[in-house]
């Protein structure tokens, strides 16, 4: 089949990378779109070791699904976690943090920068028929957006700050506006800025910043100065909550988190039943964010066009008639 | 009066600093124990900038009280924030954090090892008649230590895990043990652990320090090498409670919090009143950490015994009879 492949921080384009295998319990999905994320630009600069096929947000259509089935044709979306079952993680409920886990396109485990992946069916949810494909393709990184209610309480007094307004920003930034929180988000980008404005969000400069003002900052830009910021912007007694991975270490005056009893929440993986509520009522639209659509055979392309500053979604069409 | 004082990093015994003035809503109140702790010698080191009388942990009895004469002759111990109750933080109820607070002993107001330390009426609780000083002096350090489970839920079901057996960390484990939860103590010195075992907890070494397993790890021990332990230890979701300062910034893997989800909770001052009750009941019982007690005039001598490795609570007796 056609696929993207990552190999010794090198990417390239295949068409003979075999259909992969579906073990028991798991199914075939053919792919129908799938987004490129930050994780997925920093995985193919060699962020960390992953060799095979990269990409973990899709939507695509059951194929095959072996004893089960009712599930085939059935258009699907599917959590990157695939766990063990049986360590301790598993057997406490957090699935998502199995210490055994493979990570959809980046630990193990084929992703969906090609025309088939496989899933175990646990993974799967099914897409309402009503939801397009352009919008069931932001579940994963809506879902990462829903996690911060779930693990912070957002009030509607609430001052609230996200550092950062690309791909998981506009998410997190849409998704916190529908507390009714006081929400300020800092964007760098023009195109970041007015697709803030389209949502009624104010979007600040890094200068306009406060000091110790903040119940909760969101960030969501991976860099130092955006953890540092976060630093500075929260109240005491306030909360961090950290979206993006950092490479390597940084250096955090942590006595500061001690004097001003600050709480730091690092975040990660979402509820995907959650997001494709969000979804299906429409009362959270990503498709603004999507800048273009390339078929998979351009996926090198499409790679580089994500890089650029700024820009936001840009998706592959593994099995498109494009091509 | 007599009084230590540091200036310069140095720290010195003075028998001509002046008896601190009463300003409207203060009290002086004559200082019967104070306990030296480790902030204290680091301050002494030079830590942060201060000149002035340090000291913050104090039993002591009202002796001028204008307008509140009720007072007079009344033990009291003394929350050490003095706040200026009309910051933000101050009209929210964080009167710990007020943005322009002095506090005893560290920040802009002459501490408790001297004979006389002045304190606004809203920083004293009574001390009920049947505590006695060498208890009621652990006040303060059993309120922070309290502080803990007032940020944080603490499950009797909980695997927790504290760094350090200090004088600090020698109360949270006592209070921790209350919730009846799994607890182990990382203990250093021979003295520290068996203290510990004397109140049925475990003491454990480095080495024994288990990967990815604690639902709850307090860091009491302000070192690189604690915080580098308690990322090892908390498990994905579990929490870290940072209960001491650092020297400088710390060099933090932040990915690892965010891909493990970890919550990281600064805590630094604790509820009075409630350490008040646990001490008045017994529940709690710190005076087995005495290790000495030292009039004003042998104050440098005490310091340097207080820095002993592994020595615990050393104490200062500013209007005894000892002199």
């Amino acid at each position: 089949m056609q696929a993207l492949w990552l190999e010794d921080k090198t990417l390239t384009f295949r068409d003979d990378v075999p259909v992969p295998s579906v073990p028991p319990g798991s199914v075939l999905v053919r792919v129908r779109l799938a987004g490129i994320c930050g994780t997925d630009l920093e995985l193919a600069k060699g962020y960390y070791p992953y060799r095979g096929v990269p990409g973990h947000e899709f939507v695509g259509e059951v194929v095959e699904a072996p004893g089960r089935s009712s599930w085939i044709g059935h258009r699907v979306v599917g959590e990157i976690n695939i766990a063990c079952g049986i360590c301790t993680a598993c057997r406490t409920g957090l699935r998502a943090h199995c210490e055994e886990r493979a990570v959809l396109g980046m630990v193990n485990h084929d992703g969906a920068f090609a025309e088939y992946v496989s899933l175990p069916l646990e993974n799967l949810h099914r897409v309402p028929q009503s939801l397009p494909d352009e919008a069931a393709v932001f579940t994963e990184p809506l879902a990462a957006a829903l996690q911060i209610g779930h693990q912070v309480p957002v009030r509607p007094t609430d001052r609230v700050l996200i550092l950062g307004a690309g791909r998981l920003g506009q998410l997190i930034a849409q998704v916190l506006a529908l507390t009714g929180c006081d929400l300020q988000v800092v964007a760098r980008h023009e195109t970041q800025q007015a697709l803030l404005a389209g949502c009624n969000i104010t979007p600040i400069t890094e200068d306009a910043v406060p000091c110790h003002k903040m119940d909760l900052v969101v960030e969501a830009t991976g860099s130092p100065r955006g953890f540092a910021l976060a630093l500075q912007a929260v109240r005491p007694r306030g909360k961090i909550v950290l979206k993006s991975t950092y490479r390597g270490s940084l250096e955090v005056n942590v006595s500061s988190i001690v004097v001003n009893e600050i709480t730091l929440v690092g975040s990660r993986c979402g509820p995907f039943a959650s997001a494709l509520r969000l979804l299906a009522s429409g009362t959270v639209d990503p498709t603004p964010l999507i800048v273009s659509r390339y078929p998979l055979s351009k996926g090198l392309t499409a790679f580089e066009h994500a890089s650029r500053p700024g820009v936001l979604k840009v998706l592959l069409e593994p099995t498109s008639l494009l091509e």
